[in-house]
């Protein structure tokens, strides 16, 4: 009997914002497949035994996502219920499409399991609404690190700056100042409210908030760290008129 | 002692992907304020007597939105666990962002409790992961209906088709002839795969694929109706690929 593989996403870190799916899932897995993204109060959930971290795995004979997806295919072909737990949602970032397309190329059944995007929880514990009536028509993610293997940049900082919303990026606390200066360049303005948001729902989250022209500073006065999430755009000045009262 | 409101998001309809927190609250609130975008298994969960429907309200005194924000304010001044829940997120096109500003502004204390969006659950239980390495770097989320008081289109479907990303359209069923043409003359591929995802999640989600080119004689031949998302770009194509091993 060959078993199943759940890719299951773990959503921001805060254990409350798991699905109940996820938790169940968790309880009924033989065996979770995870890297650090989910944070260290979900991982501590899950009993030591049923844990296998494959997001520290540098080197050797395969790349990490060589590795996961080959231990996938193995891990249910002993007929193992799995969870490959994800930060976040698997399909956001998450190289969840690769994974579920090396699963059913090999044969195995699997099952997608949605989790919060940081995207959009990252910007709300904020008290920043990723689209809002009078601000923001649309919002769009990005990653602020691109595919090394890439010729040329594949996120086109210029359209996007066009669409006029809001644009998030994930994992973009390094290459801050390359993007927002392309931003810059492409016609937005300078003094666009943007907030980095680090560790969103983990105990130690940090917020801190500046401008497209300001916020490179702000990150180095703060000390704002990966893993985190930039929201750029109006909707990220509304955070000071709720502020007060969020909770 | 005044109370306190929480934007609860309800996920996309599936109770087992409503959040720990949001199943708990539901559980401990006097009253929970909805529309009827929850879905009928998350709303026939919660005890008659503590639900209030602000969705069906059109005429009288105030909009349905002025109306529930006076009723959210009402609700708390009277010492009430309010929970407002909203399908999806309260902060992606939920209109959570006016409520939280009005909320502020008189002095109520609230909450942001994050739900899954039916724009990344969607495509993914159909089989599209909305981002992938080979396929799209970015993803953009626009409403198909906009706000009708705006003189023009604040939605930029040139830009959004030059981002070269996953583009997903929210309530976009009935203009969907538009917004594809719009897309098409701004140089998107008409070939470019397109999928509509009805009642996500649903016991009766309905699933429909088509192109750039065809997706509106798709929906006219399956029937496609509101509430479904939108999900255009190459990732749409993959389903196919993951399709028969996808449970």
């Amino acid at each position: 009997m060959t078993g199943k593989v759940y890719l299951v996403g773990s959503g921001p870190g805060d254990p409350e914002l798991l699905t109940v799916k996820a938790t169940h899932l968790l309880e009924e897995a033989d065996v979770v497949l995870h890297d650090k993204l989910p944070g260290p109060e979900i991982l501590g959930l899950i009993p030591e035994e049923k844990r296998e971290d494959v997001g520290k795995r540098a080197g050797g004979e395969w790349t990490p996502q060589e590795y996961t997806n080959k231990r996938l295919v193995e891990l249910a072909e002993e007929g193992k219920t799995v969870v490959r737990l994800k930060g976040g949602d698997p399909f956001v970032f998450g190289r969840g499409g690769e994974e579920a397309e090396h699963l059913a190329a090999n044969g195995i059944e699997f099952e997608y399991v949605p989790g919060i995007t940081s995207a959009i929880a990252g910007a709300g514990v904020a008290g920043i609404p990723v689209t809002h009536r009078d601000h923001a028509s649309s919002v769009s993610f990005v990653t602020g690190h691109e595919d090394p293997t890439k010729e040329e940049s594949a996120v086109n900082w210029e359209a996007l700056a066009a669409t006029g919303g809001t644009i998030v990026v994930f994992m973009g606390v390094g290459k801050l100042p390359e993007y927002t200066k392309a931003l810059r360049e492409a016609g937005m303005d300078p003094e666009t409210p943007v907030a980095l948001v680090e560790r969103a729902t983990w105990p130690d989250m940090q917020v801190a908030t500046g401008t497209l022209d300001t916020i490179v500073d702000v990150r180095d006065a703060e000390g704002i760290e990966p893993p985190a999430i930039t929201v750029i755009g109006d909707v990220a000045g509304t955070r000071e008129e709720v502020l007060e009262f969020l909770q």
